[in-house]
């Protein structure tokens, strides 16, 4: 049975993100304008003491109410539940909370949700932005919400994908440096964000079957290798794919192929490097773009932005990434469901 | 004395391209649809009978007419004036003309406007594209249509730019595998580009001044030096560049940038590799991006796409690239003359 479960509100961790960042508003937006008591049966992680500070200081119309352990309550909407982890002084705007506390916090709301999801207590997590930097500058090991989960839940191969409407870019290297991105990239790694990415578009997204294409790593794809050849391995790896019967196409030289994708030609593409897929992405999907975790044991979005300090507390950052985030994981927890 | 003589009409050679490829098709659709003896007097440098056949078979409503060395001769609209430099069968359609005639066709169309250029002959040149790896098949050592220019005329400095109404980018490397690319960065090298280009902008543009960026070379900038450190030898450069008086400010975080740009906050982007550039141009610019080569001591223009020989002699080829090339060759001509 593949059929999604519209009335199935599944439980699910959303955690507040840096509070010196803008996580704590776009969460408070979020639930002001998206209304996630609709669709699923929110809980945040967070701190409630800022959280309050931020609902009031931008008259969201909204109550804070403070919860338990016990698990993640079944109440009305306009009320933001939140499990608080941390006690923060919040009195006086982001800026002023001590970054090391601030840090520590961020890492400690991800690391609750993701016990909650591998607990089964939630179906789902949707994060807000932390700041790998900040986290790492508290002594604290994080190279990145996605890298982190996937150690935590012992998955060995795991994707990081990006959604938007009209675009959907999967990724094949993270956050590495560019310099080292060739010598990561084998056929055995390119296969197997082909093949995850393929299923979670099959199982998350209805696409039957996902139409991929894989994009090239150097300019205009090596030009039969005067500039560059791991085309070779990546032709391979496309090859592999193609012989199990997904629907995959490539390498493309990459700076035509996102208008191709554009134009309908294909649901997806599989990048090498993060910017490859992240420049268009945030061309076409400013704002409303959500990164999805696919390898996980448990359902996991993310808005597709950072803590942007910069704006923190100025009530002008945009929330329809983190609306997005929260809309998606519950679609896709209800789709996991429909299958089980 | 900086302003635009409009009444003058600059000399332009225009280059087929490789007569396997689009080229042909794109350089008679640009005389038949935007006209260039209104604004310049052009003459193509290709193969006459490859020219006929498309226009024929087309019916462009254009008259190819052959013309000797003597110069560039000022004749009247719908004639497409060619000095032919090859004799092709030209009879069966692109796909039967044999690929190292062509490949070395293709190239002598190139060295022929490149000495045209540097005896004062045309005031600039336009080109449409050539195959790199079939050139190179020809037994012939060419890294690309910029770097060619460059070399033959003792040009050490030179940035290729790829220039949209919204959208300019300039490229610190090119046509270089992407593993090259950290290694290739000095602060020199970026400075150098950063100059050049805002000159250009300046000069050719009118941007009084430009206000540049620069991309990053990592994913989020490098966080503060967590994954790559390229970040520090940009900063340099740009330190350098404001100290002169240049309004140019960065690295940025590539994936977020575009998006800046687009808004309106800059009018170019310095980037740091090939895709970074080409991704974000030719998803706002398909088809309308012109390149364009600074710190050449002629004008030089070339189309923003490849030779594309799986639609070459089907009529479908889009021509607003080649015909916005032609448009701004002829700009930056009046306005180089302006200054002098």
């Amino acid at each position: 049975m593949r059929s999604e479960k519209k009335d199935f509100k599944p439980k699910m961790a959303i955690t507040m993100g840096d509070p010196r960042g803008i996580g704590p508003e776009v969460v408070a937006k979020a639930f002001a304008r998206a209304a996630p008591h609709d669709f699923c049966t929110p809980l945040v992680l967070g701190d409630a003491d800022v959280l309050s500070r931020t609902v009031q200081s931008m008259n969201l119309g909204l109550r804070v109410m403070e919860v338990g352990e016990e698990g993640v309550p079944d109440i009305q909407a306009r009320v933001l539940p939140v499990l608080s982890l941390s006690n923060l002084p919040s009195g006086k705007g982001p800026g002023e909370i001590p970054p090391e506390e601030s840090s520590r916090a961020s890492f400690a709301y991800i690391e609750r949700a993701a016990r909650m999801a591998l607990e089964g207590e939630v179906e789902a997590i949707a994060t807000a932005p932390v700041s790998k930097g900040a986290i790492h500058g508290a002594g604290i090991s994080f190279r990145g919400h996605t890298e982190y989960l996937a150690e935590i839940s012992g998955t060995k191969e795991f994707v990081m994908m990006l959604a938007g409407a009209r675009l959907k870019v999967a990724l094949v290297t993270t956050h590495v440096p560019l310099q080292s991105v060739a010598q990561l990239l084998t056929d055995e790694k390119i296969f197997s964000v082909i093949g995850i990415t393929a299923r979670g578009l099959q199982e998350y997204f209805h696409l039957r079957p996902p139409r991929l294409a894989v994009a090239a790593l150097n300019p205009h794809a090596g030009e039969g290798g005067l500039v560059g050849d791991e085309e070779v391995i990546i032709s391979r790896a496309v090859q592999r794919a193609r012989d199990l019967g997904f629907s995959v196409s490539g390498p493309f030289s990459a700076d035509s192929l996102f208008h191709r994708v554009r134009m309908g030609e294909f649901d997806a593409v599989v990048c090498m490097y993060h910017d490859q897929g992240l420049i268009p992405l945030k061309l076409l999907h400013f704002d409303t773009a959500v990164n999805v975790t696919l390898g996980l044991p448990f359902v996991r979005t993310s808005v597709d932005h950072g803590v942007a300090y910069d704006i923190a507390g100025k009530g002008v950052a945009n929330s329809r990434s983190m609306e997005e985030a929260i809309r998606l994981a519950a679609r896709m927890a209800r789709r996991k469901k429909g299958r089980q």
